[in-house]
């Protein structure tokens, strides 16, 4: 055992060796698979094994090696019959895919990696990484800096945004009826599995609709109707929310219309036996604090401190659940503050009782979000008398959500939609012989972080940005891919 | 508000009073059935509405009194719609049903009662609630004494001990999903949503069914095959849990086949894409301290201290999960200790995963369950190694499920089944007139614990047992309810 253990450690001291003589980062159409190592979760892969058969046939005389793994959600055997080698053994490819980042020990000198780096807010965790990156002289693209066209004001290609929406807007559902039933309320959510439990959007689809058959029969006890939903962001996460949300029966109503909703339910003017939604505005978050009147995008991006918070007084006295779906940091107001909720329970409305925090900052735009929860354990309860939190779900308080790896809940349906948008790109990468990046397509260049050892020129603010007390006061690895407001915040 | 208060208290007064000078039991046709009050899961009821209504239509001239509740698994509109009255006030009805027991203090004076009190072992946490039953002279019955025909040695009539077995066993697959995924095995099990997902026995054949064709169709990865569950039990709980474990692709070997099994599915001499199990009888789980060849349940039960266990060296080292359905009292060996689990660990068989232990005995025949665990969240690792408990299942040791309420997870079929058996045990305890228990029919007899402030002369050894130092060590509220061998316990 130790033998074997000396001789790997000779044979991967003479692979580095070997590849830092090599200088060239020449594609040679050998496409490497990591097995991914984080958390329990992970069960994601960057491409299908359908997706690998497609490459292996649209590009002539390329290889895929698969790092073999019981965990993800396709099997050894699936990617073998797709054409696929599977073994431990990736130095024979120039390209390297894993969905998050390769550990820093395994990092194979002057390879090509594409990965999730959360390197380019220079967030503190993913530093000793960077450094590993730059000092084996690896060439790193990031998923997250692959935008149409290159550019910085297009949207991001290749990313699982929208499957954090899907997986936290189901799961809120699942934990909003434990939180009622812990009210004395039995209710359909209470039959909403948590994500993970399905195989398939298929399977959700299907069980929504059981779900929402319900709802339309049987509707909501008197003293819980009515239930509304509150939506923030318009992202990606915000729009996969929303999909799941849609196949439930459901009324959207305006901001305005909330406060005279329960007594129009009572009059049977307006139905029971749906959920109500508000899809919120970022002007309907905040408002100008001199002028409530006056809102531009453009201005609150750029004084983000004349502004102030309304969503607590306008929006939150009314909502059953909030799905919070925004890009946060630390120069905009809350959403919510822990104050916040402690005067609206201290007034006696008790209304607002979940909070499904797919953006999942801590202590971020909903500040009693104060740590991540997990896959298996997704829930807990913060009481906002006592300022205190609990895991024991039947104890008073606010139900909150903020699992920080949702997309892996639905592994094959993000996979599939993943590898279906990083597919096309891979050619030039896996082709480009000169082994320069700046001749990739525009959209991969610009995701280019760091080659030779060096970063870009466009990220190399990485460098600075390390050295100061950063703007994001919010230093966690950020938990929803940054929006184009991120841009704003670091392309000024 | 106060005013209310002392109305109300005034009113209870008298009502208690009015209830002390009636000193007759007679049945007057009017049943009332109470809102659980027992933790945020209890969503069953003693009769559906269905059942209600039965009773109404068979018994001309019965009316049912129905306490609303907003966490029952049946809607007050749906008792109300089958002819019951949903109200507050139960005091006219003569006979009073519940589940789990009624507070202390919502005992109504010489009503007659009927549910599971939890008594008739002298459980500790139960006496305060029996000493209130004698002093407000309430005519006690208990569904765990109805027994065909009224012998000590026939079976129960009315439970829920069936149910119990299947919530476990489903519930035991979703955590051996669990814990298989956090050692890096996506498996089928994974798919088993949690019991309480399913609106019915119907939905949990159908998802089985689902899970057994992905079972079927990839069978397990090598590394962790064969998947082999063993059951321990004779009663309902077993049988609830086989019959659960039938609907997937299975096959029933003996424990002498055990330790061959890995070796013959490698040879490809049995099929890999099947779980293996063992229906354990009491003679696998023990052995003779003198003569290992000698075994009868006769002479175990009598002299068990002549027994010595044989489980953790026979069966353990071969299974994936034990599914535990057995009686157990501190006389008898127990199945694992703590030091056979740590054993097996240290000479390297990682075989044993997870304990679904429906009985639910803490600390008791597995030493290791060190307590309940809740339908939220079922599920605590405990690692051998360091005699630890952890609620992150993805850290190291055996998965355990210790739910002490699980046939409520299943309401709507649970009630249903408990109710149709209880249905036709009615009519006598509503119209019988002379008040005189005695003349009940022989089931009904035997159930009547407590009658006119003082113990009935079957169950007069509760008082005698209060006194003893119990010889059921084990003094925590049983979670299964006794077999017949809690008969050769009290009645010898």
């Amino acid at each position: 055992m130790l033998q074997r253990k000396v001789f790997r450690s000779s044979y991967r001291l003479a692979q580095l060796h070997e590849a830092r003589r090599n200088t060239s980062y020449a594609g040679n159409k050998i496409l490497g698979i990591v097995r991914e190592q984080h958390g329990m979760w992970e069960r994601r892969a960057p491409l299908s094994p359908d997706q690998v058969r497609k490459l292996l046939k649209d590009l002539p005389g390329s290889k895929v090696l698969v790092q073999p793994c019981t965990r993800r959600i396709f099997t050894n055997e699936q990617y073998t019959a797709a054409g696929a080698i599977v073994t431990d053994d990736l130095s024979p490819a120039s390209f390297i895919l894993g969905v998050k980042s390769v550990k820093a020990a395994e990092l194979i000198p002057h390879k090509s990696y594409m990965f999730f780096s959360h390197t380019i807010k220079a967030q503190p965790g993913s530093m000793p990484l960077l450094d590993e990156i730059l000092e084996r002289k690896v060439r790193l693209f990031d998923y997250e800096c692959i935008t149409k066209d290159g550019r910085d004001d297009t949207p991001r290609l290749v990313a699982f945004g929208n499957y954090a929406g899907r997986a936290g807007m189901i799961d809120g559902l699942q934990g909003l009826g434990l939180r009622l039933l812990a009210e004395g309320y039995s209710t359909p959510f209470l039959h909403v599995p948590n994500t993970y439990i399905h195989r398939s959007m298929n399977e959700v689809r299907e069980r929504l609709k059981v779900v929402g058959d319900m709802i339309k029969s049987s509707g909501f006890p008197h003293a819980l109707s009515p239930i509304v939903f509150a939506f923030t962001g318009n992202g990606n996460v915000a729009k996969g929310a929303i999909e799941i949300f849609e196949h439930l029966p459901h009324e959207y109503i305006t901001p305005e219309e909330l406060p005279n909703l329960k007594e129009e339910i009572k009059q049977g003017r307006r139905k029971s036996n749906v959920i109500y939604a508000v899809k919120l505005k970022t002007s309907d978050l905040v408002r100008h604090k001199s002028d409530p009147f006056k809102f531009s995008k453009d201005d609150y991006y750029r004084f983000p401190e004349n502004y102030e918070a309304a969503f607590h007084q306008t929006i939150m006295p009314h909502i059953t659940m909030l799905v919070n779906g925004i890009y946060w940091d630390a120069r905009f107001p809350r959403l919510i503050t822990k104050e916040n909720i402690s005067q609206l329970r201290k007034a006696g409305n008790h209304n607002f009782r979940a909070v499904a925090d797919i953006s999942c900052d801590i202590n971020g735009s909903v500040e009693f979000l104060s740590r991540p929860t997990s896959i298996e354990s997704p829930f807990y309860i913060y009481n906002p008398e006592k300022d205190e939190i609990h895991d024991n779900i039947s104890s008073k308080g606010i139900l909150m959500l903020g699992v920080d790896n949702l997309p892996t809940e639905l592994p094959t349906d993000a996979s599939e939609h993943f590898g279906e948008r990083l597919l096309p790109l891979l050619p030039p990468l896996l082709t480009a012989t000169d082994g320069n990046y700046e001749t990739l397509p525009p959209e991969l260049k610009r995701a280019c972080i760091a080659s030779d050892g060096a970063l870009t020129p466009k990220w190399s603010y990485i460098s600075r940005l390390r050295e100061q007390t950063t703007v994001l006061t919010n230093t966690s690895t950020p938990k929803i891919a940054p929006t184009s407001y991120l841009k704003i915040e670091l392309m000024v």
